[in-house]
This record gives structure tokens, sequence and C-alpha cells, in this order.
């Protein structure tokens, strides 16, 4: 893994990846009581950043590849992102998705022409099962975070927020991502070594589901103690990944880690003040620049908001009880 | 009013107004029949458009002007757009709004640090009492449409929608605008006759608020039965004004109208598959791109949303109530 392939997924990105805007608002800035500016890649295709990763996957694979088709499981974000970039790369994709995923992400992976394959996430392994499909069928296994090609497209995440805070004028920050397996936190982190080494990348959690910020006090990969119960479900992972912790471990600052009160919140204020959608496990970095400001060093902070795919009942029973401040 | 006081604008905007992202989705070009592409205007600082043409207006004053201060009345994105331009351009800020406005526009106006005076939609008339307190205090008036710096300040959007359409391949389109008194709607015919002569604007209104779509049909002014009564508060006006209709009249195609019920579907269609927080008045052209297709020429239609400030009661609802396709 290194800055070139970053460069790389960014060029075969170019006019299919969309550039996600830096948003913000006075009132976020007086919460926080400094410059609070939020990458917004709820409005990425499919949702999520996790579009990012898709794309730089698919697009590299050869053209016999390409053409046997791709599988990939995940709670939802991971899954659309690669069915989208599968369909219009011309990609059969298979996806194996927890049964009690949200109800729109396994709809909406379907609606982008992917087979759907779903499995108990308490009692199943969802690695054996798309193991074994992938070697049946001949597809191409795309990992959700532990796999280098991920990544890299992840990281051209980072190579805009560098690009985006050196225009706002901003070259020293701790840039707060939500975090589950590390691939935005570790592509983001190698980018920012590289273009914008006054920004630091720093993982945001959900507290109960916090082995990252645990394994990088601990320098060693630690596991969570339960496999779901978050609301923040489309970032929950068991542990850090193999590939993903020690690029972490040698480039982040210390993890955040939040309520699922703090992100409820902070879900309302994004909907009042930056009128974007944010998921729950998408909120995790804005709640930390919000709620635990005293955690964060500089006169601006940088939140990337990772995804927008959320039951509209959940999100009218959110801003129906959380405040506009 | 011509295309070099909108470039003067665009110049003068620079590093202040937000280049707010044209979005998609697949789902919607599905629904529509041809590609949709949504200018995200409730990107914009203060969640509308109309930060532009307060932008424009107020930093076009002479430091006297700006120090005396200004005034504005609006059912209240006019009004925050105003507040905030005049705020960081050091200007003090009168608005004058409806009492009956959605209280978070009313509350957010107050929090930018404008003093609100509250009248009565339906019994007063606000652009006496806008006048009297201008004339009474020295301050100078920003009418919300019928202003050639605010026309010019909303034309910076179409500059946008030009170079951004380019980018997208699109060279022949409708660009359907949410449309009251014309400033945005005029701002943007201007633009696109220069830069994008393939792309025609054209003014969208909800049924019963139709003025604009009438008087472009009977070449003359003509006005709405009544003041109020509409979801689409944001863009009720009495009638188009007489600086926008000629441009209008001019450059325009036929307007399109469309139901309260268009808008809250369309409302609930933005949440789903864009992420973003759109107001019933800044639906309105997106209804008329996915519900009136029949309508509109070509294989890709331009909608702008043109606001996202919306009472949390009543998204709820929307989103509760519609569903996602």
């Amino acid at each position: 893994m290194n800055i070139d392939m970053i460069r790389a997924a960014a060029l075969r990105a170019r006019g299919h990846v969309r550039q996600t805007p830096l948003l913000s608002s006075p009132a976020l800035d007086a919460l926080a009581g400094r410059r609070v500016l939020v990458k917004a890649e709820c409005l990425q295709h499919t949702g999520s950043f996790k579009f990012r990763g898709g794309w730089a996957a698919v697009s590299a694979l050869t053209d016999a590849q390409r053409g046997a088709g791709v599988i990939a499981y995940s709670s939802g974000n991971h899954a659309q992102g690669v069915a989208l970039a599968a369909r219009t790369l011309g990609a059969p994709a298979v996806i194996v998705m927890p049964a009690n995923a949200p109800a729109v992400k396994i709809a909406n992976t379907r609606a982008l022409g992917a087979e759907v394959i779903l499995y108990d996430r308490a009692t199943e392994d969802r690695d054996a099962i798309g193991q074994a499909q992938a070697q049946a069928r001949g597809l191409t296994l795309i990992k959700p975070y532990d796999e280098p090609e991920v990544i890299a497209g992840q990281g051209t995440c980072g190579l805009e927020i560098a690009a985006q805070a050196a225009e706002e004028g901003i070259t020293q920050a701790d840039v707060l991502i939500c975090c589950g397996g590390g691939g935005l936190t570790g592509g983001i982190a190698l980018a920012l070594q590289d273009g914008a080494p006054g920004l630091r990348a720093r993982p945001c959690e959900p507290a109960g589901f916090d082995d990252v910020t645990r394994s990088l006090a601990a320098g060693t990969i630690q596991r969570n103690a339960q496999a779901e119960g978050s609301i923040c479900d489309a970032i929950v992972t068991p542990q850090p990944g193999d590939l993903t912790f020690p690029i972490m471990r040698d480039r982040c600052g210390p993890g955040i880690v939040v309520t699922d009160d703090d992100c409820l919140r902070a879900m309302a204020l994004a909907f009042h003040h930056l009128r974007i959608v944010v998921e729950p496990g998408g909120a995790v970095a804005l709640a930390a620049a919000l709620f635990h400001p005293h955690t964060v060093q500089g006169d601006a902070v940088i939140a990337v908001a990772t995804g927008g795919n959320v039951d509209p009942a959940l999100f009218a029973r959110v801003i129906g009880t959380y405040p506009g401040l």
C-alpha cells in the first residue's frame, strides 16, 4: 500500500466518482467552539464513501475477471458501492448481506442489479460464505476493507480533503473519520501523510464497538466483545484489518469514542444546519467534533459524514426527538 | 441587467458562495425516463440559493451604505441569505418576515444576528412596511427578486450549471427552476443564454400559484388569485417582477405546474436517493422532472433544488408517508 496506488485509483475514478463538498454552518461552528467542516460522503454515488473502494477494486480487474463477476459481503454500503461499480463496468455481482441489515440497503442493492444472498449475522461467518461462493462460481471476492485496491479507493477521499482544506486555508487540523474495519481511515491517513502532513487522521467509533481505538492504544489488534447491537450498523466490524491496522497505527492520532445518543443528535443537527441525510454510523465523526471538542486540537476540525442510507422511520424519529440546537 | 453583472457578482462571490454539486441517482433516472441532474442549492450557505443574491447585493454597497445597514422582507430564505451576507460583510440587518413563516426560518434568521420584524401576510403589505423602515432608519432595502444585483447573484447559479452540465457532456436540456418572483429563474436564464445556449430555463410552480406560467403564456403579467395557502411557502409571490418578467419572457421555455402531492413525493425521493433535505417549495422543479416528464424535452433534464429549510415535523411526515420509489 502506498500513495501511488491512491493516485492511480483517483485517475481511474475521474468522471465516475463524485467529488463531494466540504460543508459548514455557523451554528455548528458555534456549538463546537471552532470551525467544523463536514466532508459529505453521504452525497457520494450509492450514498456512502464505499463506492470509491468498489470502483477502485472493480476497475482494477482484468477483463476476464470482470467478465466472470465479483462477490462482496457487507452490511449494506459496501454492497451498494460494489454493485453499482460492477454494473457500470459490466461485471455480474453477488452480494452477501446480513438478513437484519436495514431494508432500504437490501432493496437498493437488488435495484442495482446485484444477486443478494442473506445470512444470519449472529450465527454465520460471512467470510466463509463469501469465499465458498467465490470458489464455486469463479467470482473475484472484493473484501470490504482489508484489500489494497479498496483502501486505495477510499484514500481518494483523503486526496480531496487535502485539496479542499487547503482551499479553506486549513493546514493544521484533526480529520475525524467514522471507522469500522479501517479501510477509509487507513486510506485517508495515507493520502494526508503525503499531501497534507499537518492534517491528522483520527478514527471515531461508537461505544461498545471501539476495537480500533483500543487497538491503537494497545499497539496490537483488539476485538470487540459483541458482534452486533449498535445503531451504527454500517461501521461495526469484529476488529481492525490485518492490512489496515498497521497503516493506522503508524499514521493516526488516538481514536475517539461517542455514544449512540451523540450520533442521533449529530444526525438531527446535520439535517437542520447542513440539509444532508446522515445515517447513525455516518454521524460518529460529526458527533465527536460537536460533543467531544476537548479531545480535538486546533482552530478547525474536519469530520467525514461517511454515509446516508437510513431507514425513514428511524430518521423521522431522530428529527422529531432531537432539537435543532 | 446583463451577463457582465452576473460575472461581476461571481467574482465577488468567490470563496464566499459555495459551488453546489450536481447530484444524480440511477433510481431517479429510471423514474423520469431520462438522466436527471439535481443542482443542490439546499446545500448553499443558509440552506438556499438566496444567499447568492444576498451576497451580491450587500457586497455591491458602498462602505457608507453597509455601515448604515440593510433591510429585507422575506418569507424566510431571502431573510437568512441577506442576514448572513450582512453579518459577514459587517452590515446591520433588519428583516421583515410573515408571522406565519416556518418557525425554523424565523429562528435561524435571528440566530444570524438580524433584527426580525413580524407582519401578518393576509392583512399587511410587506413592501410598505419595508420601505417605511428603510426611510425612517436610513437602511438600504434589498428586495427579494426585483433588484438587479439580486438577479445577478442568483445568476451565478446559472454559470455553475452551464459549466457542470458541460462536464457531464450535456449541451441540450431543459433546466427546471422552482420559481417565485423570478429572480433565480431570470438570473439563470441570462447566464445560460450566454454560456450554454442549448440549455433552456423553465419556471416551475405549484398549482394555484402559477402566476409566472400564466404570465409567460399570456405575454403580460398575471396575478395569483390568492396570497397564501400553498405548502410551497418559500416561492409564493403575488406576480412576477417588473424587472424579472421581461427577462423570463424573452428567454424561458413554458412554465410547468405541479401539485402539492408531487412536491411531497419528490422530497421523499430526494431523501432516499440523493440524501439531501429539500423543502416543499424547493422540490417543485424536481417534481416536474420526475412526474411530468412528457412536458420536458431531451435525454437529460436539470432540476434546481432551491432550498432545504423545512420544519422537522413536516419532513418526518413526508418521509413516513411517501415511498422510496
